[in-house]
């Protein structure tokens, strides 16, 4: 699914080359570049100045030395700039490369009284607030290039698996998890009204904006075997907590379990895809940045679970473990049948097993409809990942491919098997349907575990929550 | 911002290899393997039947021989199967490869006189009715590969010039181009009513879809320097055109304009970015698949325009050319300061230049606030890329970073400049904003260009347009 690039194309455009690029690549040391950016810091001495100039591709800048301290004239904390100059091997620690700079073009110009990205540290709910800047924070722009490395890494990951990317529908009509909670368009004023005040729907019926790609990728994998998608996702939450957005981003994928490996098949290509991300950017600059200020404990925790595997329990066996716990009172009793709650997850995976924990075959009650039932006809073939500190990372199961038991609690569940209601959805089953298996994983929760963060609000560039949408 | 994968990481875990795989790779001749898929076509003969096995991995799926026919008791078109044996280099000229089979699994029956994907040459409509199941045909597998290549080939183009993928939101307070025609989320029931029927906005003030994510990126690229989306966009568009969808995505990408390249150096990044990703695809299956019984004048045209570098013309240009015309009779007279009609752009691009052309500095009046003025005081900064057979496929322009120019068109268009409405985006030129560039272009529409496809309602997996939503 991925090209193979002819080797022989034409370059006709490029771009001059970014600060990562002059940090990384070979350059001339007597060639003058011109280098784009704003200022980040600027410090005045008699003889030299200093200042470091940011383009946001790299997580230090670099840094311009200024022999002739004239050219400083006008530059303040955030002032664009075009410098010119040769760069040089830094003899300082810090950087590892420096500009010497002989010429200086002012490109935009800051008032540094008024600039709101000051140099002292600012507080998360403040960057909120200036949204709008917040990306030339070091802070939010590591944030941003690692997630802009780990969708390099998703798509590498299921290319070599031989999925296919898709494009799932945002706008659908049902809510696949039939859990309420969903944003509804509004209706339009009617062009053709039969009488005042009549409105309609644009597409004839209702339209919700979807809180999962899965019923969609199934069909897609009904011809194409192996699909994923990393999609927006909605839900009308209005909990103010650090793991949910109104507006997030999910990976999902499907496919044909070919040799009926079931939750255990799943499990192992999470652990392996979840692991190659972690090997892609774990140790990178910018996720150095992150965890700098950040806990220590967390982030050991974090690296040692990368060379192990990960544990993997029973629904039934977690229960006992968390009734069998010593010296720990929770809020919630555990007990067989209830669900298991943030405190549980916490413990099992910060305490009990010290890593990321995989619990399969929850009781079916407990969990949606398409899940496949278990032969003890009490459980359902699924799994939630649980990481520490992050909590439920991935949730994923077997999909129920017998058409008779799914169509049964459907309609236990009050689904309409209609053509224009689900109809489409066992059709899949009925015309050469064959055991498939699945998962979905919380773009930015993946994100804010990898990078030591601790609200998804800062895992992506424009958070939106009850109450809350700026810009 | 992609990352370097570590060659030492351990693979835990690998799906079995799908037919493309088998169809590619080097397979042991005396190996036996499983393969899973679902019978496309099936020819019983006295000694020997065949069946094409596909799993929407490869354009022409894999020849399966029964040397004993009693293995295809129960297999008809759409059955989901799981077929070992061995991988032999086949004796016919069709294949590459075949299966001889030496053992069946059923993993799903196919009730031959119910399936709605038969054999014979079922018709688009058709297929859009059943769209759950269209996936299984070649042709629309072909377009759902031919997409996931062109997604990665941008993320590659993308990543080779210095740029970071970003997740733009879809949900927002405003919309980027002014021009009506949004989808507006409808109102909850207030969970504290003042009163009966009260209801409320969830976000505290109006929510809309996405119509672009234009003005988001110029906030990121302030951080960023160069960034890039491919996100879905909306628009309520009653239009019933073959170029035309409600929900649609669309590559978008800004960056800074270092060297002050203006409107050429975007039509260079554009040019060289679409014939980078036609590169990758061009004279693949997929494409020839898709190309097969389309129109052959249209396939030139394309091939042709690729080697050559592709006509750029000012607006002005443009309407005398189109004044100029002989032997052609426009129904809307071309004249200065009027839009280019369909037409008109039509006829430059297959007729006047016979290939893509870049259309140059329209009049400001027929564009949005934010393009750049021209020193004429009559245009602005920009481009629309014309290509033949699909009309538009990419809009871009110079951005207006002079706060008071761009402030005064913002008040004549009667938008808001308060810290809530647009301040936000003014404030990107107060604080160090410098010149910058960007464009957007319809990915629908690339891939309709690219892959000879007649109407965009078949370059989605799941299409939606005015009254019609399925799924």
């Amino acid at each position: 699914m991925k090209p193979s690039p002819s080797i022989f194309r034409q370059v006709l455009y490029q771009l001059p080359p970014t600060i990562a690029r002059l940090q990384h690549e070979v350059v001339s040391p007597d060639a003058t570049l011109a280098v784009t950016g704003f200022i980040k810091s600027i410090r005045r001495q008699k003889r030299v100045s200093f200042a470091v100039l940011s383009d946001g591709s790299h997580a230090q800048g670099i840094q311009a030395v200024f022999l002739d301290t004239s050219l400083t004239d006008g530059l303040t904390n955030g002032t664009s700039v075009r410098l010119t100059g040769k760069i040089k091997d830094s003899p300082g620690q810090k950087q590892d490369r420096e500009l010497l700079v002989d010429g200086v073009e002012i490109l935009g110009e800051c008032d540094p009284e008024l600039y709101p990205i000051q140099k002292q540290t600012l507080t998360t709910e403040y960057l909120r607030e200036n949204m709008h800047l917040r990306a030339r924070t070091d802070y939010v722009s590591a944030v941003l290039r690692l997630r802009s490395c780990l969708m390099h890494s998703v798509m590498d990951y299921f290319n070599t698996q031989g999925f296919c990317f898709t494009h799932t529908p945002i706008l659908t009509g049902n809510d696949a998890e039939g859990a309420g909670e969903t944003f509804r368009l509004a209706q339009f004023p009617d062009p053709q009204p039969d009488g005042p005040n009549e409105t309609s729907e644009f597409f004839g019926h209702s339209a919700h904006l979807t809180v999962s790609s899965q019923l969609h990728l199934e069909a897609l994998a009904s011809g194409l075997s192996r699909v994923y998608t990393l999609s927006p996702c909605f839900r009308a939450e209005r909990s103010q907590t650090n793991r949910h957005l109104a507006e997030f981003w999910m990976l999902e994928a499907e496919w044909m379990d070919a040799n009926r490996e079931g939750v255990q098949g799943i499990c192992g290509l999470v652990e392996d895809s979840v692991k190659s991300y972690a090997s892609d950017v774990i140790g990178g600059q910018d996720v150095e940045v992150l965890w700098k200020d950040f806990d220590e404990v967390r982030r050991k925790t974090l690296v040692d679970s990368l060379p192990k595997p990960w544990a993997r329990m029973t629904y039934r066996d977690a229960i006992k473990a968390l009734q069998d716990a010593k010296n720990v009172k929770f809020e919630f009793e555990p007990r067989w049948g209830r669900t298991l709650q943030s405190e549980h997850e916490k413990w099992l995976a910060e305490i009990f097993v010290s890593g990321p924990v995989f619990i399969t075959d929850y009781p079916g009650d407990l969990k949606p409809f398409y899940m496949r039932a278990n032969e003890d006809g009490e459980t359902v073939g699924c799994f939630d990942l649980i990481v520490p500190y992050v909590g439920e990372l991935v949730g994923g199961s077997i999909r129920e491919e017998r058409v008779d038991v799914l169509e049964s609690k459907m309609r236990k569940d009050g689904l309409g098997l209609g053509k224009h209601e689900y109809g489409w959805y066992t059709d899949l089953r009925r015309y050469g349907g064959s055991p498939h298996v699945g998962f979905g994983m919380g773009f930015e929760r993946l994100v804010a575990w990898l990078g030591g963060i601790d609200n998804v609000r800062e895992c992506v560039p424009m958070p939106r929550w009850a109450s809350k949408m700026l810009l």
